[in-house]
């Protein structure tokens, strides 16, 4: 078994209204890489990063059974740097500054030793970027994710249109879903996008929890209620992470296998957004994962038999 | 069994982006009735309403075992009048025109009759007149439930306060429960409103669900994605109703309970809003309730073992 994962590793400088970071590590990648790998080994890491990306940092994912050949370090270059700012509700922000750096002309490049991966997860990057790795691929894996944005449906939709009759599942947020199909009730914005190419999709709520659409059924996944959401930056890689990682590691992509990968992947997610930037998830314990797995059970959980008396 | 519902028997006129009703009969003790009545009889209805109020509204309700007695007819007067707007998420409206009328100068009388009633649900009116009726009851019902909103927040805060020292059950929106809290997370917002009386506390978030608060347990029922929701007025009033109702019928006032009863209520207030007003509620039938119950069974579950193993 083994999971590809493609995605910036980059700097980030958050500010929330509780507090403000340094320029920290970030970017898709980082979120999913540290994310993914609780629950399988190895992950083959495909990223390109500047000489300013501090060594110990792929040090500590490769420790993790993170692999970086795929990873390129392009020394006298300066890696990707985004910095934003989160309003009140957390669900919204504003982009201060985006410094393309090495991404803006990134090629990535398949290591040879990544082929027969059983799956590949495109985090957020340029959709012509996500299609040369499907490209590079000898075989389709067993199951591909794609996580966009709306920037992408904005400058270069038929690259992503292009991109989306590749993919298995489609990660994307509620106003995202709703940009991409034109259609406001999500139910409708979820048939129009099945047709695109994606036969499961995944629309995050962020605090709202997850919905996930198949065929004509669907599926509800709550986000836990908490007291504090510190920093939301990289919660939705680090729900993609864990939604693949553990797909990768129990090899059910059904309807129902996939339920549970959402619950995986909310209760991760729910760390992450405790600290700032990839502090919490690097502390994290598998034991911790899985008391929260059972808050999730215990939310959601009611006693049928006494709704259908 | 009995369950007494106090609120407001009205007219309202509605606007969305996908239409416009006529003046029609709205108010919350309305849509409370109509949709209790599905779960328990006999439902003791106290309100007031003008001489414009249509007979056969009132006919009707009976006809469905909702009593009377309590419901005062002001024949030279005109009943309460709301106007409103919907913006297109649905969720937010402006209010276009307020006519008091009947509504301004209520004072409720209980009948002897309705004394006691099991439950007590408290539609959203002035607190001044919801502690009228809790004070002309003889003894403290089983279970009191009680819905408000911001505007009692903001012009009578002291007696909203004193109301719900003697409440069992709150239902309020989030950014209600913000507001009575000052607190944004809805976490710590529950902590704060269970201080002042209720034991349990509802917080109802429109199309993303509803989260149940008890000590330190707290349950989240989804709402059902729907393709379409044309109008959203009473869709809060039909889902107290059907909790209010549920309860009344099995008597168990446990946090199990409670989840199921809010199960009930949301699979209620989902049919509300797929016709104007009241026009869904009164066409329903006990089979599409239960069968849309077990669409929420579907909606939220998941095989447990798949996740924990």
């Amino acid at each position: 078994m083994a999971l590809i994962v493609v995605g910036s590793m980059a700097f980030d400088a958050i500010e929330t209204p509780f507090g403000k970071s340094n320029k920290i590590v970030g970017g898709a990648a980082t979120y999913i890489a540290w994310s993914a790998s609780n629950f399988t080994r190895p992950v083959k890491q495909i990223s390109v990063v500047g000489g300013d990306f501090p060594q110990d940092e792929l040090d500590m994912l490769a420790a993790r059974g993170v692999q970086m050949e795929g990873v390129q370090i392009k020394k006298d270059k300066k890696s990707f740097f985004w910095s934003g700012r989160y309003h009140m509700d957390m669900n919204t922000r504003d982009t201060l500054e985006t410094q393309l750096n090495v991404l803006g002309e990134f090629e990535p490049v398949v290591p040879e030793s990544y082929q027969g991966a059983d799956i590949l997860m495109l985090g957020n990057l340029s959709p012509a970027v996500q299609m040369s790795v499907i490209e590079q691929l000898g075989k389709r894996p067993k199951l591909t994710v794609l996580d966009t944005m709306n920037f992408w449906m904005e400058t270069a939709l038929p690259d992503l249109e292009k991109v989306l009759k590749h993919v298995d599942v489609l990660l994307v947020n509620d106003s995202e879903a709703r940009q991409l199909s034109a259609q406001y009730s999500l139910v409708r914005a979820a048939k129009e996008i099945m047709k695109m190419g994606p036969k499961y999709l995944v629309i995050k709520k962020g605090e709202h929890g997850a919905l996930l659409f198949h065929a004509d059924h669907v599926f509800f996944a709550p986000a836990l209620p908490l007291e504090d959401v510190f920093d939301p930056t990289g919660a939705g890689d680090t729900f993609a992470g864990g939604f693949a990682g553990y797909l990768d590691s129990t090899k059910d992509f059904s309807f129902e296998g996939m339920k549970s990968a959402i619950i995986v992947g909310s209760a991760i997610a729910s760390f992450c957004v405790e600290k700032f930037g990839t502090t919490r998830l690097k502390e994290l314990k598998r034991q911790e994962i899985d008391e929260r797995i059972q808050q999730f059970v215990e939310l959601v959980n009611f006693d049928i038999s006494l709704v259908n008396k």
